[in-house]
């Protein structure tokens, strides 16, 4: 793997999970394999999972870990090419990037959308500049359109969930939220389980489509009720509108997911990327019980990122 | 040892002790103990020997350090039970706590009292999420009421500094400040002194009779030049009013420690937990003379976070 | 060395730049050296080579690192001596060294020029604390006047780019910038230089002159263009003026440089401490150009770094 920006870094996705499930069983199998090496992260944005299962990860390879907290602990960043650098920004993000070329063997970066310009986001404005600046293999903590460490651990999970030989049914749906929620999680999950041998589902009230490059030919479904029939997974996230963008158009039925809810389901196991707002997004109840997998697919970050940081290292170690 | 939050938590204090003391010795004695193993080290307030000391500790033994500063590199995190989340907060902190259970093998927490709402502080707020929803041991890094860590170095640097056969007398004495201060430091010392071989005596001025839960029959006096008399510990510290919750009733005779007023005492060692204000609650020549012993008890906080974590290792290890 | 805060703590520069070389063929030959010690990086602003490069170095020589970033993290500092601790500061400085001497075996601090009180940052107020009270071996991660980590590394990287048998001509060039920014690169470049076998000339606007107790005999020119002739390096500099303490006396003439500027030199290599201000201080074409040896300079912090806390560790080791 030369750098993980979103699913299609990946080979074949069944050969990583299964990796992935055999590096959690044993975690520290390869202890010595990122020695004398430096993973740098750089966190442009807050971070509570993916800042710890990085760092995990990473010390499970015996990689050396730089965790950078970018505007807190150093300058405050250009974007823009060409620019004339007489007012707030102090440093570019081209010499900042060049200058962790020097200092790390693997560059991990988050970068949310700004969700100001619906250009800039799409067009992954800071993180292009890592994917075209970085002389090392990039990998991305989430972006302004993806989260793939994320979507890896969400695949691991639903693996570890189904042992039946037909296709699960797994629905993502949108969830209220009080703020312009990013697509990025939404548009990632998306594209992986397009790749993963599921029937995939979307529901999301009118005004709430994803961006049709990552939906394609996915069903995409305005009645929840409808969507959850037989779902053998729910996997529950906010997003605003795309098309209207980072716009919140007024939705009138309930979009909570609850255990009244859940009824309708194949006793569907409940899915969240978190942080998730209790009784807003979901109840407490559906939080707390049974159908929850949360909290495992939370610990499966840790796995996500090391089978990533593993399939670099070999990139990496065999000089290619 | 299953958890440390209180000294209740201890089973033989002068075995700690004496354990803490070999580890001073010989910090380097245990450093495959931690191996493959995770401390998370979360901190909801400032701290700089908390931090240090605790990272030191852990790196003598071999443990993994996650070291997270929540409020400004994580989430705005909630605390009511069944709140519905359509505010500023953005995560749970069951979920963090559970997130944290996927992470690591010992949470270790800093979370001060909030000095707005008493029965909050008192019900320890956020420490007792942690006892609740934490299914690894957890440690107090300093919570609402207690900071258990700051009063074993303080018996270990009592220890050090006494080798007569009689008990020494140890005064802990308030001192001025210009902000409402918490009381976990001056609870804790209390009772850990009741523990402790020990004559001791706190003295405070009227109004600032810490919590009677902990103080219950040690002597209070609020003289305090009568409460110095032969002391051969004096212990430094600020807090505010319990009974007048967080308030600061106005004291009218001086108690800041001065060398004027060490010569009424057994020539005193004179210890505080730091940060000090000097010269509001004690003199620079208080401080930087030669009755200090608080440089050393600053030092000591290595240890006692050292026998605390290698004692949760023991535990954790036996399997128990 | 016992303490590195400037070049008056290296005893023979040339022997000092060698054995960076030889670090840099191997960077980890040396990975047993600072087993069990500890090195405390104390950051009062903002970083980020320095900050990443000796974490790289203290790594690369198997030391402990404690980073903190002493505002955020830790206490609000009091400077003053025999100040009455009553407003808003926490901790005396001197107190927190003395902790920072209890846990450390080195202690490097970042401390910038307030930029406010003149006398305060000539007499260096806050590293000269750490001179003061620190009783194990400091290190300047640049100071009110001086970023010697930063000079260290800018003569590695003018000696790996010279290989004729003349001195090479090396211009230190002031350049616009929009705030008031400290003398202390442009100091301590130049008191590097001066041990350098080089000719070294400084151009600056009238009123820009360097505090005259670093440029002694020193060439200033005032006119840009007469100074690059022939120049085999040009370093590119803001600063304030230092006469007219902090000020920013009108400039006419364009300082920024350009390729055009750079016709009239020896085809000179380019070097920025970095971060720099694109189009600002130097032209996009500059920092993207051949000439520049801008990255390999960032680098070389690494080496630098590291050069630096080996040589402290002979110290400690040889138990001086």
């Amino acid at each position: 793997m030369k750098k993980f920006t979103s699913v299609s870094d990946i080979e074949n996705l069944q050969q990583i999970i299964k990796k992935a499930l055999q590096i959690k069983e044993n975690p520290l199998s390869e202890t010595e394999k990122g020695k004398g090496k430096t993973i740098g992260l750089v966190f442009l944005n807050s971070s509570l999972r993916t800042r710890l299962s990085s760092q995990i990860a990473a010390q499970n390879l015996g990689l050396n870990v730089l965790t950078l907290n970018a505007a807190q602990e150093a300058w405050n960043l250009e974007f823009a090419d060409g620019a004339v650098m007489d007012g707030n920004t102090v440093e570019h993000i081209k010499d900042a990037i060049e200058v962790l070329n020097q200092y790390c063997d693997i560059i991990a970066v988050r970068c949310f959308a700004g969700m100001k310009n619906k250009e800039d986001d799409v067009n992954e404005s800071i993180l292009s500049q890592f994917e075209k600046h970085a002389k090392v293999p990039v990998i991305s903590l989430e972006s302004a359109t993806r989260h793939p460490l994320q979507s890896l651990a969400d695949c691991i999970t639903i693996t570890e969930n189904w042992n039946e030989e037909r296709k699960p049914k797994v629905v993502l749906t949108w969830a209220p939220h009080i703020k312009p929620i990013a697509h990025a999680v939404g548009n990632s999950f998306t594209e992986w389980m397009q790749e993963m041998d599921v029937d995939f589902v979307i529901t999301n009230p009118e005004g709430y489509d994803l961006d049709k490059n990552f939906t394609k030919d996915t069903t995409v479904i305005h009645n929840q009720e409808e969507a959850f029939k037989d779902a053998d997974f729910i996997y529950v996230k906010n997003w605003s509108s795309f098309d209207d963008y980072a716009e919140m158009p007024e939705v009138k039925e309930d979009w909570m997911l609850t255990n009244e809810k859940l009824k309708n389901t194949n006793n569907a196991k409940v899915m969240h990327c978190l942080p998730v707002r209790r009784n807003l997004e979901l109840s407490d109840e559906v939080m707390d019980g049974e159908n929850s997998i949360i909290y495992q697919q939370a610990k499966n970050r840790i796995f996500s990122a090391q089978t990533v940081f593993s399939e670099i290292l070999d990139e990496i170690n065999s000089g290619k």
